[in-house]
């Protein structure tokens, strides 16, 4: 009898090589849990993510699931995660669910924030979540560009991905840009989001913000299917999946 | 011409063997910041805070100020500083001040705030800035005992400190206990706290709270004068120095 638990991972991304397990390496968020449930089970369990993050970006609200071939209370499971994990990973709940459930393939709309400090002074208790840049941005110029981002589009030229078949069409439902005191929070809600492609958003929207692009080319940049017409990738470390959604 | 300059500094305790520099180590903040001035002035200049804080301890409204021998504008003695601080030490603001300006013996109040992570679930954003405590606290049970702690007491029995002959008597103008989801807050504000003031007096207040003491015993302790009467000594990351405030 399989049992198939879903549960809320939250990581503190500097210190690892991203969501998906290498090879190469055990430090990857993936890699962590599934070293545990072997202790646990003594059998290879995959944990299925709701999406990958890249290295050094952080979550609040990852969702994971996971299938095994015994039956744990969801709190004793969470409870074993929580005692060998390291301290910048943590499961906060954990539930069992019908085993069709898939955390990636039945996710229905994500929420990241990207947190920018637009200050020359240094912030010592957010250092790691946010990226900071000296030069004031004008954020009614980023949120003129940031409505026509809105909507469903082919976002080719928004992500670095290799070549590949898959389809780069996404919905992007929102973009909110929130200044609070130093800081800007600009929050994507979308039906999900390609390789880099929150980072190349806010490289870009930081550009027009700077004056260095106008607020109205965000069509022509869509339309080009060119990486290289859009902004620059900003740094992994202000980016946070903050909520994944289901049906 | 002596120019006296008053900053905010701002730190995470973690790495630090607290504020007051040490013969025997240079890894304390007083001990960072003289050696920055030093560099910058080559000569010893002190750097006088408003209170020590224990290893651990972060502030984010410690106040200190310096005395230099030559003219620099606030911000250009700031960016200095913080190019040179390591990213969990910071100077958030600069001024110049009358010479008679002095960041201890002028202050008249200050505010601590300690955190209390109230849950099993580890919180991987904040585990540097909160201490966590499984048991559930009866808030109710702290904001009666913590009532009899306001005003001007001696609180001998609320410090760890060796013999000596100063005066053990403070105030204390308020303490508030909030609670904001699974994280309890304490904030003391008073016109000064001695050694290990703050950590014993939360001790004693979660000791009530869980229930092992009684919400009238703060005048028996305080009467008592005895360390050994007060509670636990709370570990040092959940504490802050949030605030310094001059005539």
């Amino acid at each position: 009898m399989i049992h198939n638990y879903k549960f809320n991972v939250q990581y503190e991304g500097t210190r690892y090589q991203g969501w998906q397990k290498q090879e190469s390496t055990t430090n990857t968020i993936q890699g962590k849990l599934e070293a545990i449930l072997k202790h646990l089970t003594g059998q290879e369990i995959q944990v299925d993510g709701s999406g990958r993050t890249d290295a050094g970006v952080h979550a609040k609200g990852q969702i994971a699931n996971a299938k095994l071939p015994v039956y744990y209370e969801p709190q004793e499971l969470m409870d074993y995660f929580n005692r060998y994990l390291p301290d910048d990973i943590a499961i906060v709940w954990c539930e069992e669910v019908p085993e069709r459930f898939h955390s990636r393939l039945h996710a229905v709309r994500k929420t990241y924030s990207y947190r920018i400090l637009n200050t020359k002074t240094p912030h010592v208790f957010d250092r790691r979540y946010v990226y900071q840049l000296e030069s004031p941005l004008d954020l009614s110029r980023m949120r003129k560009a940031a409505t026509d981002l809105i909507g469903q589009h082919d976002f080719k030229a928004f992500t670095s991905t290799k070549k590949g078949k898959k389809s780069t069409v996404r919905t992007i439902e929102r973009i909110d840009i929130v200044n609070k005191g130093d800081e800007i929070v600009i929050t994507y809600v979308g039906d999900g989001f390609l390789y880099h492609m929150v980072r190349i958003l806010t490289g870009t929207l930081i550009e027009v913000g700077l004056g260095k692009r106008d607020p109205e080319s965000m069509k022509t940049i869509i339309d080009s299917k060119k990486r290289d017409m859009a902004g620059y990738l900003v740094p992994a470390q202000g980016l946070c999946l903050e909520c994944v959604e289901y049906p």
